[in-house]
């Protein structure tokens, strides 16, 4: 815990840098920075926002000064994970949403080099009065989140560039000590390969500075890729839940063959339906989680489906994307069920699904949602805010258009395990969520994120109701189960909440040492985001 | 410089652990350990050849006690970098050779685990003794080198996992301290994606081991691809120089949208003749370079081009190869020519090619060296010895039937910028490398390593004949030209030798200071490889 003076004399000296509008210490500000989508203890003092490298520069000089934690954020929308409530308490949040600039652009080259403050739905824009061919891979995070935060936290996005840390170069660094450094060729003042090769010469830090805590990243270029002349898009379900192995070693092989080149998700029911609708109270009498009766039910507006998959084709041309599509129903078809494929001509009649869905589901689509299969699809770079009415599953008041679920109380919780990209070792894991899900009286809400050719990532999401008394405690505690048998399992997970930093197993070398030393070496005076994924549990 | 003391008393130590016969420090090993491709002056007073991690621990421990800085490779086949030579005088080598173990290797998720003195061609056995349908990615260096070294100095190879770096994950390190870390989920005991998956959770530390002098690696997960159902070959010629420009954008536009998924290389016209007979020194009348009258004679066995390109087709079946060839050809046929496919229904003409090809060139092909072509390309992960034969270019002895550079006294320097995927980009790369070559009168031989969707690297190979007096320097100052002038245009290096270590142009930010402090916190002694990759000329 810092001292409230220096406190003061660092917030005195921030404002001298930021102006007063930029230092904020209201409570109204500091409520909303402390609120996550689960509960949170920790005391934001205040929210300082710098609007360029150099300030950052002079405001972690000022924290290193006044040994004043700081905790960087970009947009703050880190939702399940932590929002932007820091690790530890008594940090100041460095908002970064002020740097918001598209600092370059190449058409031919395929990138964009942005500052952090920038958010998808900005880039999407950006592209879109400059007239480009180009995509980007976008997530299934909210249209407003940072596109530099969320590679930095090693997110995945669709389409062939999901693994996002895998397709960013050229990163501008401010380290603890306040010294900037650029990695990659971007060191050098006239570099010509820094926007289009990630190595550079010499160590490759980049890594340093993604899951870490180690650096605030002022700048990142971020590659796309040309839309091609011909997308398509795929859906499937699987009724028979008992064939889920299959249709992951299948997909497995797509994936190493090529022929599937880009990232997609596999969903269950569950999942499905939180995206759709919010928690049948009525029918389910008050009661939690769904009743098999009931769930057999909802299932059947989803065509019997217990999995959904989902993902796209990117050619050439349509003869091209013809044989594709060809050799993936071919490879599918044994397993799945409603293998659908759509393309631009194709994707004209979906209009005509909209009664159909009217009939079954009673839903009436007054606008275009349906356009999510095609035209607005993710896969084709287009940011979705579909995936954050989830959500508001278990609310009981109606999602409401300006979704907010810090705000709205809506409780959501990320686990996320790394799994091999095979059906058992799938099906061992879920074993361990279902089990722990049981316990707590949870649904089992998961997507299957197929993100590279060995490795997939169980995204389960725990969602519930923040203004129900005992529900911030029951989920937490479904959570940890849940982390803890999957540690033991060894299915440990790729990304870590605010919530879980120090829930990792045990490590079986020196990494600890290393990590310290490291972390020590860089942030002599502890400022930079303590706690932050350094594992100061593990240090000697 | 250590003391001489030091080194005895080590050299005890070491004896002690190792046993007599790996610590050897007699003329002829030393001698042989102290030659490279150019001229060199670092004495090596020892070579050291532990066994296993823990013997690396050991001898690392002892390094730091006695002050003697050890130089780690694992095969020492550096050719045109500095073979096994240490960057400073005085190292100690530590040889990783003996630790040639494949240790895991996973047929459904295609994968190896190996130690760094596996080699090419041991993997190539062990897949095929194990009846394997997978296949690596292999470089165009010698069947002898290590897989580990390779991967760690971010080595280009063929085919879709040619960006090496990109595909390997879970090392095992030895850190300069002894302290042993392992990267990604393998810190854990029973991480179940440790193999599968890069990144792991918190920040991504690999980077800081390849290209560097902060770490030794003893293991490395590498991975592989399952060979594909139906491979095509293709070749194509570019007789008009001014073409290349466009060739390259379209072959970025091809790797764009990809359509071609490995990495290639477009080779010059003395590349490709330099694989192929050695310097026409008769012909000549012992001038060089090659003079235009001569080397007009010698391109028309070439079928009249100056470049070369090459690259595979990787499909799931027949029908779809088909179609990917057709795309190819209407993409390149407007530029290229002679663009020639082959399957391997189309590969069994290659024998005819024989006759034809005696009557063109008046050499006899007694063995299957045509083969190449397709059923040993080394697209198809099958290490080849062709490129080597290019460091006996400038020889007057003939090429040996085992061939050693080092020990053969052919002249071997490399200069390889990384440059935009542009063709106007590489062709004033391409004009800097003409200029300098024509002041020191070297014939200019170079490929397009083309690696990833936006950046290739030029690889210049100087060659030349070491037993010739004034050569070694003639060389150097060619190669310390054209880098300096390829520097000061923007186009740095990927990868260095131990002659160029401290050949970068300066950088504009604060990034010697943070390499010096991990550098020093890592390495307090800096025993570990001094000089190699660690920019000191940089440090405050």
């Amino acid at each position: 815990m810092h001292n409230l003076e220096n406190l003061e004399t660092a917030l005195r000296a921030w404002r001298e840098i930021l102006g007063p509008d930029n230092v904020l210490t209201d409570n109204a500000t500091r409520e909303t920075a402390q609120t996550a989508t689960f509960a949170t203890t920790q005391n934001v003092p205040a929210i300082i926002r710098p609007s360029n490298s150099t300030e950052v520069q002079e405001c972690v000089k000022i924290a290193n000064q006044y040994k004043t934690p700081i905790f960087p954020v970009s947009k703050g929308k880190n939702w399940g994970y932590g929002s932007q409530v820091p690790v530890q308490n008594g940090n100041i949040i460095m908002e970064l949403g002020r740097m918001n600039r598209i600092l370059d652009y190449n058409e031919k080259l395929a990138y964009v080099t942005v500052e952090p403050g920038v958010t998808q739905r900005q880039l999407f824009e950006f592209l879109r009065e400059k007239n480009s061919n180009l995509f980007m891979s976008v997530t299934g995070g909210p249209p407003d989140a940072s596109l530099v935060g969320n590679a930095l936290e090693r997110g995945i996005g669709k389409g062939p560039y999901g693994d996002k840390f895998s397709h960013v170069c050229g990163l501008e660094v401010i380290l603890p000590t306040g010294e900037c450094v650029h990695t990659g060729f971007e060191r050098f003042a006239d570099a010509k390969a820094a926007k289009v090769n990630r190595w550079g010469v010499g160590p490759y830090l980049d890594g340093l500075f993604s899951q870490s805590n180690l650096g605030i990243v002022t700048q990142m270029t971020m590659w796309l890729l040309p839309s091609p002349n011909y997308v398509q898009t795929f859906f499937y379900s699987l009724n028979d839940d008992s064939r889920l192995e299959e249709l992951i070693d299948t997909l497995r092989y797509l994936k190493l063959v090529g022929l599937i080149r880009g990232t997609f998700v596999i969903a269950n029911d569950h999942r499905i339906l939180s995206f759709d609708q919010q928690y049948p109270w009525g029918e389910a009498d008050g009661k939690t989680p769904l009743s098999s009766h009931l769930m057999h039910k909802l299932r059947k507006k989803l065509g019997g489906a217990v999995w959904f998959g989902e993902g796209a084709l990117y050619s050439v041309n349509r003869k091209q994307g013809k044989i594709e599509r060809q050799l993936i129903k071919q490879a599918l078809k044994k397993t799945v069920n409603k293998l659908t494929f759509f393309d631009a001509k194709t994707a004209r009649i979906i209009p005509i699904f909209y009664p159909i869905y009217k009939w079954i589901t009673g839903i009436d689509l007054e606008d275009d949602s349906l356009d999510i299969l095609y035209h607005k699809n993710p896969h084709r770079g287009i940011p979705m805010e579909q995936s954050i009415a989830m959500t508001y599953w278990k609310k009981r008041s109606p999602v409401p258009s300006d979704m907010d679920p810090d705000r709205d109380g809506c409780g959501l919780i990320w686990c996320v395990p790394a799994i091999p990209f095979e059906g058992q070792q799938v099906r061992k894991a879920l074993k361990i969520i279902e089990d722990t899900a049981k316990i707590y009286q949870f649904d089992v809400n998961v997507g299957l994120n197929c993100v590279t050719e060995r490795c997939l990532d169980i995204t389960v999401s725990i969602v519930y109701d923040r203004d129900i008394a005992g529900e911030d405690e029951r989920a937490m505690a479904y959570h940890d189960l849940m982390l803890q048998k999957l540690n033991e399992a060894g299915y440990i997970p790729y990304r870590l909440g605010i919530h879980s930093m120090n829930s990792l197993p045990p490590v079986r070398d020196d990494y600890g040492k290393l990590l310290s030393e490291l972390k020590k070496t860089l942030d002599p005076n502890d400022i930079l985001a303590p706690g932050r994924y350094d594992f100061r549990n593990e240090w000697l």
